[in-house]
């Protein structure tokens, strides 16, 4: 075979190939729009040039401190203009950004600074105690930099920490900052919280994260200018990309500190904001805020919820209150959203009921991923589009991991076949949307047969008195395994175990009906997630009657 | 020094990494929104569905005459779907898209057909005759594929083609369409026009093409199901990569073989076209349109112009017609547009002339490309940002070409000191935006002084009676060369070369006023570029007297 001709004396150069970054996004708003305001947090307001010159020159103190290329910077940050500043200053200097969830304990931070080789930490003076706890107990001993928020005023602070505006201070404004040597450079690290085992640190390329943050954009629209409000947390996912998906489209950060509903009323109100994201609650908190909080807006605003489909009710009176609801899903090795709900004009005619169902489904595949399928895990073939078959959720394409970081195994397991193991078990609907329908290990097998935890959920999320529903496996003597139901009730509602067994029972097959039904508050973790192992712990103790 | 750990163990896999292809755009548009109109053309209309199975056809119709990688596909046609179904449908078989420009004479197509070594030829019938006569000419015998669209009904045959209806019907619908083997693959070759000498192959790559096409979306605010009019030729620069982009945002695209004022303006009404791009010429047929074809639009409209700075009297018509102008600047080798005049809130404020001054201006870098400088080309340093000071518009990064087809010695001038040297010269504004001057060659040198001949041509224009106007310059004894004005009069109007010089006088110094003026039908290329090598050789006969 001759050779390619269009592959000779066509290499790449330096005028014609470099690294994809989306650091460089920043560069551009501070050069073409330096007075647009880039970030509000309470009164204060920030330009772009502003933003552009402090990341600067915390990449500059940084670099000054003697870190540099695959050295880890630690924060732990609530959505404030440090938390922004973080993502784009840490991986100036060539380090990597590994941002904690705040809600963690002292332990697992303790073992995530270890594990991550923490260099450097820094940290709102908020979780400072949390911070030195979880110091005390790591091997690891880097310096510590107090973030300071004007906007929060109680207690906390940590001994010989260096204040962080004193240090921004001691690094240069005009710093030469570093590209990456190669677009497969780590950008950040974020540990998945995970159920059982030790956390599992996600590694995060340049390219993916800029293929991801303009893929937000475009997924949702997102027009020049647009205002986002941050009701999602930073540290989950670093915000899905959106810290950088802003600065291409020359957008406006408003950061909040904590998710409650009368800053985010006045925010939606005041700023103008366009688009903002979380889970279901967050929808929860501003449709349920006291009339005197919520506020006329003067535009449509796109809300993207992912994590639990939007319950019917909500989407109804979300929709009323102005907002457009759109699903989506992924997951932290995906760099936040891979896969979205995406709309058709035409079902926004159907009954409310149709639409939420259609709107529960995960959807298609985000335009920066190249393959999204379900398969069966032993064959590796795609399931019928019956949407009834289950099989495991894969994901292959540049909005994938790197890996796991100093896990080579879990790295080689979750890449086995040549895709991405989500470790979701889910169905693909004639038309090629996918549902999700459980996590592997939520599966509750009775008899030989599956159940899936969510469609029994479902059943009982349908039911008026229910605010939370969650299912899982408890051990049966003839069965195997059977299911059983928690539940938390809307305040002022009623239903016992046989309403809501009988409930089910109409909308259900026999064995899918649980067998025990437990009021009670359903624990979560630090990212608001059920615990079903310890439900599940719960459940192996019920004896049936 | 120690390895970076976060290199180790975290390579790319076929579950993380993926060639970056536009071509995957059509693959999802036609997933999720099978049933949306994917091409308008005259009556016809084809869904995503059909789009991506011609598209597939025709891939799988070329492979079967053993067509594939690194093979050039020759096309030449209107804006039709044919020529839609070529950017996908060609590389999906691993080919290289080389589009003629349909206004070229046969001599230059084929040069092209045997640089290009043309392994097949798509021709519409109304260039039939013309390609029969270049492959007459060519030593090239490529087999040869007629497209007869509908919307012509005009004189054209030739003879032994194969008929593309036919040709596409042997292809499977479902054909394996090839992926590329890596991102840097060719996906087109587009030659340019060139004033002087050979024409010169410029080849992009499926990574520029990914990158440019998402950009044009997210530059240009392109929504979900934005409508696309096709004004500017698809044989231009593939035209500027919107064939892909409208596969991202899964618009539409409304076909035009001509660009006459009545089609676009009922495609404007009829189809809520929302975007169109075109040279300033398109503009001014939009607005001098008879009375009786303007309609009445429900929504602003983007129109994106390039080729030369929109005039102010354009400009506001524009406006009150219900266009929002965005002026873009690029050149084959940027695969379309890589500079836009980024337009701020508040300059809509401003008088104007004002705004016209300011739009005038080509603007900043689009996102996907990397770096735009202005650079004095000895010694390859920035100039001052000034607005006087010119130097060469260079360009670095992901959307500038692979380099020029079996021609190593212009790819490496074209690269010298890792910059894209694009031969255009410019000055630098205070606020970062660039603005043409010249090309090099353009420069008159009078007295040892450089002059524009772009800024004594805008003097030219700003006298109402000035239609067209092109300086070129002309030899002068004493001062070596002296500006000599080329003018047409808009009708009806009137002004001498006495009116027009004290005209110029009164704005620019006196060594740039034109010392000659010659009003006459200024000629131009098959692209409507003005013909200044032809101007130059008329003032080079021209005696001063």
């Amino acid at each position: 075979m001759s050779e390619n001709p269009y592959n000779i004396g066509l290499d790449r150069n330096p005028a014609n190939y470099q690294p994809l970054t989306p650091l460089g996004f920043l560069e551009r708003a501070a050069s073409v729009f330096p007075d647009h305001t880039a970030i509000v947090h309470g009164g204060l307001r920030r330009s772009y040039a502003q933003f552009y010159s402090r990341a600067r020159q915390l990449a500059s103190a940084l670099a000054g401190q003697g870190l540099g290329r695959g050295d880890t910077v630690s924060v732990m940050l609530a959505n404030t203009p440090a938390m922004l500043e973080c993502h784009y200053g840490v991986p100036m200097c060539g380090a990597v950004l590994h941002s904690i969830n705040t809600r963690l304990d002292a332990a697992i931070i303790a073992f995530q600074l270890d594990h991550a080789m923490a260099k450097l930490v820094i940290v709102d003076r908020e979780f400072a105690p949390l911070m030195a706890e979880a110091l005390a107990l790591a091997k690891v001993t880097p310096p510590v930099v107090l973030y300071d928020d004007p906007e929060y005023t109680g207690p906390g602070t940590l001994d010989e920490a260096e204040d962080y505006e004193r240090f921004l201070a001691s690094g240069d404004p005009y710093f030469a900052w570093l590209m990456p040597e190669d677009e497969w450079d780590a950008i950040s690290i974020n540990y998945t919280s995970g159920t059982t085992g030790d956390p599992k640190g996600v590694v995060s390329h340049h390219r993916g994260a800029y293929l991801l943050a303009q893929g937000n954009a475009l997924t949702t629209s997102m027009a020049k200018h647009s205002v986002y409000l941050w009701t999602l947390p930073m540290f989950h996912c670093n915000g899905w990309c959106f810290p950088w998906t802003l600065s291409a489209i020359i957008g406006t950060h408003v950061c909040l500190r904590q998710v409650r509903s009368e800053p985010i009323w006045r925010a939606l109100a005041e700023e103008d904001v366009t688009h903002l994201c979380g889970a279901p609650i967050v929808m929860s908190l501003i449709e349920s805020a006291p009339q005197a909080e919520k506020r006329a807006l003067d535009r449509r605003v796109q809300f993207f919820t992912a994590a639990a489909p939007p319950p019917e009710r909500l989407l109804a009176s979300m929709k009323a209150a102005g907002f457009d609801v759109t699903h989506l899903y992924g997951l932290t090795e995906t760099y936040g959203p891979a896969v979205v709900n995406e709309w058709h004009g035409d079902w926004s005619a159907l009954p409310d009921t149709e639409q939420a169902r259609l709107k529960a489904r995960q959807g298609v595949r985000y335009l920066p991923l190249e393959e999204l399928a379900v398969l069966d895990p032993d064959t590796m073939q795609p399931v019928a589009r019956d949407g009834e078959t289950i099989g495991e959720v894969m994901f292959r394409g540049n909005v994938v991991m790197k890996g796991y970081f100093r896990n080579t195994e879990a790295t080689r397991k979750a890449f086995a076949d040549g895709w991405f193991h989500s470790g979701d078990l889910g169905v693909v609907h004639p038309d090629g949307y996918i549902q999700l329908k459980d996590r592997s290990k939520d599966i509750i097998i009775s008899g030989g047969e599956n159940i899936s935890s969510i469609e029994v959920e479902e059943a009982l999320y349908r039911h008026p008195a229910v605010a939370v529903a969650s299912v899982v496996a408890m051990p049966h003597e003839k069965w195997g395994e059977t299911p059983c139901a928690f539940v938390e009730l809307n305040s002022g509602q009623e239903a016992d175990e046989m309403a809501l067994r009988n409930w089910c029972r109409a909308q259900l097959a026999a064995y899918k009906v649980p067998n025990k039904i437990v009021f009670e508050v359903i624990p979560r973790t630090s990212t608001g997630k059920i615990q079903k192992f310890v439900l599940r712990q719960r459940a192996s103790k019920l004896v049936l009657k």
